[in-house]
């Protein structure tokens, strides 16, 4: 089996389980608890938080637990949104954004806010000009995302938080569920406000996230209640899940710098090989984010040659997973403006540091078979 | 050991954490990815929710999985509030609900709402017709927990049903944390249009949770994104996490007759051992769930009497978890009237069905000792 799907999700690590298996059976206290079943739990609940903390050098207090990346972008969204109203209704996000900011920015606009969705160009890269000729009086939250889980495409994530930085009423955040373990980010350079970050796209478990919230933000919470994680996620703490969201955490920092370099790698040889295949459009920039390759095939459906791969064991997708149910374009890729037919046949892969030179020439030679044998069908 | 704070959280069943290892390493496709490892996913997700909605006795899509009680609370009342507000801005609740209701309510104060806190009665009991009589034009939502976490009273659900019935614009929310698995509650016997679960309370695991949504309500979801859950909760599903609770619901349901008879049994006999100890004062009405026993001690402290519990290994709590912390009067107690030295001085029994005969002689006697080793002290 070759999995190349790894944007969608990732399969958790052994160790990872063994963690929240671990945690789960000897720390069943509640960290709210004050005896000292309770104690030992919420000891470990610190630890855990210290730990990442220190593996993204910023305070323990900057951030907290949540149930994934999807919880982390509306909480950050529509937590400023709601905290700071009074102050500006306007949001300036891009066109590109995953659908848990997109969707939240649009109920926002139901609830009296206003958005700017800026463009993106032919490679999915917003103008940092476009974003600081966005900004006026009311606008009090820029959002943008670090890696698009479509393409691949790295924004100028400093450079915008450059410009965010000039205007103290304004709050940056940054979806860095697809960045996080592949392409460093270092939060304090780009004056993040925000930062999104998600589990199961780091061989972490479903249901575990965190969110870093500089010191000093204030947002209204998303679920109030008691005063768990300084009171912006009320809820009995996922304790088993947060620790073992921290050693997925860890292991994928430690081993970055090889994982990018092997990713690197891959990448350039599917490039390299997908390029002599006539047909096959790359759609990806040259220096997107190692782990996504994004390609068109115009004239095929991509429905089915997934389905044809996935006859021969091999998975890779059409876009992003929360949106592959709905058939047609992508809405990322319409708004590259590549044209009907590149956005219309468009695979993504993607892979995770598991992967194999071998994996990678399989894929490719049975995407030729397969586009052959759909072209004699189709001719 | 002796655990008697269940209340606050349960030990996870064996079982259940087996469910969680095998699905997480089984089935880590993306239920939303169109492949076959998606597929699969999917596929057991929908089981999951049938097999949840067959226990339930509601319809499969009438049940969304989400991360917990905390997040059910507020997913109900601030979706009804959010969704419903043109027709009205006016929420009805009582003065003893779990901080995920009061504070969700208390938040949507301060976004305009009118909430209305009705008083209880010394059993921490509301009055039904003071509910009729409380609802205007303008109410959207009744909100009323059924088992109280504190003192385990449990609130006329059916009759109150009854009335919010005759209003067709009003929405009925029932927060089932803490009766689930213990004490039986028909949704649409009782008329109830939404109901929110907790995994971790019933030997579950914690981050899962349900919420029952009756078919035809619809709600402003807190988390926007994909269509995952209806669209009523996006993000990336956690699939081991929903067959886990699943699981545990199965096997607390199965067993429900079998556990209230026993916790029933266990419970008596805490009452009538307690009953001869001077100075020990029972605050829980006769007829309150079975698994909590509310106590007070007046004129110790409940910090210290937990704290010499716990040195002999019996481990119970104060008030709630959540608002455990917070040193002083139980805001549940103090609403109950039940007079200052006695909500200051109250402990929290909450058993589970593995607890034993032995242990509550064995925590009636421990009681009795620390109670005479600190009036010594005192004294
Ligand atoms: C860029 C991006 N942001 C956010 C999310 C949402 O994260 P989660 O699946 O943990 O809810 C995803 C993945 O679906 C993503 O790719
Ligand atoms: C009555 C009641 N409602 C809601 C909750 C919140 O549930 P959770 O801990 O799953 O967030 C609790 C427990 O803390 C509870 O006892």
């Amino acid at each position: 089996m070759i999995y190349f799907d790894n944007s969608a999700t990732t399969k958790p690590y052994l160790e990872v389980l063994a963690t929240f298996r671990q945690v789960s059976e000897r720390y069943y206290g509640n960290p709210s608890s004050i005896h000292r079943i309770g104690c030992d739990s919420e000891r470990l609940l610190t630890q855990a938080k210290k730990q990442a903390a220190q593996l993204l050098n910023v305070e323990e207090s900057e951030i907290i637990f949540t149930s994934g990346g999807t919880e982390g972008n509306n909480l950050a969204v529509k937590g400023i949104a709601l905290q700071h109203q009074q102050r500006g209704k306007h949001i300036i996000t891009t066109s590109i954004e995953h659908p848990s900011v997109k969707e939240a920015c649009k109920s926002l606009e139901s609830l009296g806010f206003n958005v700017t969705y800026l463009p993106v160009d032919q490679n999915g890269q917003v103008n940092v000009q476009d974003i600081a000729d966005a900004i006026t009086e009311d606008t009090i939250l820029i959002s943008v995302m670090h890696v698009n889980n479509e393409l691949g495409t790295i924004q100028p994530i400093e450079e915008i938080g450059e410009i965010a930085n000039k205007y103290p009423k304004l709050f940056f955040h940054v979806d860095y569920v697809q960045g996080l373990g592949k392409v460093p980010l270092d939060f304090n350079k780009a004056h993040i406000d925000l930062c999104t970050m998600s589990g199961h796209k780091i061989h972490g478990l479903n249901g575990t996230g965190m969110l870093y919230i500089k010191k000093g933000t204030s947002i209204f919470p998303l679920l109030h209640g008691g005063s768990q994680e300084l009171s912006y996620r009320a809820g009995t703490e996922n304790l088993a899940g947060s620790v073992s969201m921290v050693k997925a955490l860890r292991i994928i920092l430690d081993k970055q710098r090889t994982h990018h370099h092997h990713l690197q790698h891959l990448n350039g040889q599917l490039r390299s090989e997908l390029r002599q295949i006539e047909g096959v459009y790359i759609n990806s920039p040259e220096d997107a984010a190692p782990h996504i390759l994004n390609i068109s095939l115009p004239g095929f459906k991509p429905e089915v040659v997934i389905h044809a791969l996935g006859e021969r064991d091999i998975f890779v997708s059409t876009k992003s997973a929360c949106s592959s149910k709905n058939a047609g374009e992508s809405s990322v890729l319409e708004a590259c403006n590549i044209g009907f037919k590149r956005s219309l046949s468009a695979i993504r892969i993607s892979l995770s540091h598991h992967n194999t030179e071998e994996e990678v020439d399989t894929f490719v030679n049975v995407l030729k078979e397969v586009m052959n044998q759909l072209s004699e069908v189709m001719g």
